[in-house]
């Protein structure tokens, strides 16, 4: 398979990094093709501005979806999104690694996420009807291929827990999983995310190693995350709201998005 | 009162932009002292390096926790940082405004916070006991001040409703209201968000100018969020899980951290 992995910490010798090599190390054994996009290494530039839209003429109003559109269009995208976005064609697999920051990404991961995710070829495409609403959520430029977070957190385990008070952890990486990942078509695997990731000893790394040593050896077979397909007959469209009496007993929120049980729709 | 206004989008002439301007005429006229941060004006610098902490020596690891630490104890931190903690020291209330790009804020945005949230500030304060466990979720240097999100959003308001397949506005929000805003101290008052913001047209602006206006009347009374106290009894410590029974009925995931009923504790 060949996986492309995007780095987001600043120094090399942090925990990110040795778990980075980890799972680099099983991947490349097992025989996978492997691509690195290390964004502090490639001094990525996180912020999306009139820079990256060269065609845009001096005078011309910043929009920042018409200009994507456009931009993508007429392949004027900058070189180092048009790489990446090469990069996500030929991957089969993503992986995307990164410290929690205030429960959210580090700048310069969103950053790569704003800027690479053109109109086209992330969002934006296919048709608008009756019985479709775009190919997202489970269809799009990237439906077929796999994708998974790998997180280090700082905190404790149980204050993301599902009574935790920093919210549950599958809640806070929705809007990546669900978002970001899922929308243009990706089949989201289950993250792996450890904990305490400033206090991590000898024993722990080792632990935490073997585990994703085995995330990284099921990385082809895993179960993702049932999703539900947004054009599959689960939502009114155009409204994109769920149909009654869909969801598993008791759920909400963003549970709601969940196949109940059963095999892929 | 005084406000600090962040503000992130990179082009003047944008819809985010005029409604700021009618945030600002509002809150001018009312009387408040107004500072803003224009994240892209400023030039804003969004990634956490190396360059972030000018007393790290060339050979040691950049640790960003513990840099900061140090960097905020024996005032380091480089001076655009140091700005913008002593802004938000001077606010009695901080507006976040900013375009929803892939369900979370832009990345220079999220890179103010990642910068400007030092270790000694904005975290890592106060006394871990028995009894607490630091000051965060309601308590902190930021505590008796307000804070509001004023949001642009592109899809349909129906997308991002209770059932509505982006997820509910209110847990998109959450990692940052009660994950960024809440958890230094603010009182975090219902965000402002607008849909559709690549189809506005004069009548829909003024309607969404006319409803702005009222909530910057309101910055000062309107009622906050009723997320929970952290160290006032709701939660065991140090797993700070919620206590069992005290969710409202059919409550789960973020919703568990909204208080039932009754009075602010």
């Amino acid at each position: 398979m060949k996986v492309l992995l995007v780095f987001a910490h600043p120094e090399p010798q942090s925990l990110s990094a040795s778990l980075r090599d980890v799972a680099i190390g099983e991947l490349e054994a097992a025989g996978h093709d492997l691509r690195i996009s290390d964004l502090y290494a490639m001094g990525w530039k996180a912020q999306v501005d009139r820079t990256d839209f060269p065609a845009l003429g001096p005078g011309q109003r910043l929009l920042p979806v018409a200009a994507s559109k456009n931009a993508f269009a007429t392949a004027t995208l900058t070189d180092d999104v048009k790489a990446e976005i090469e990069k996500l064609r030929w991957a089969d697999a993503l992986i995307l690694q990164f410290p929690l920051w205030w429960f959210a990404m580090p700048a310069i991961l969103k950053g790569w996420v704003d800027r690479v995710y053109a109109y086209g070829f992330a969002y934006g495409v296919g048709e608008h009807s009756d019985t479709r609403w775009g190919d997202r959520y489970g269809e799009g430029a990237l439906a077929g291929k796999r994708a998974m977070l790998i997180v280090t957190a700082g905190g404790w385990e149980q204050h993301y827990g599902p009574r935790g008070v920093n919210g549950p952890i599958d809640d806070l990486l929705f809007p990546i999983n669900h978002g970001i990942l899922y929308y243009p078509g990706y089949d989201v695997l289950p993250p792996f995310v450890t904990y305490g990731a400033d206090r991590y000893d000898a024993a722990r790394f080792e632990m935490a190693a073997q585990h994703l040593r085995e995330r990284m050896r099921t990385l082809e077979t895993a179960t993702p995350i049932p999703y539900r397909r947004q054009n599959a007959g689960d939502y009114h469209i155009p409204t994109m709201e769920l149909r009654d009496g869909l969801e598993a007993p008791g759920a909400s929120g963003f549970g709601l998005h969940l196949r109940a049980s059963g095999p892929k729709k």
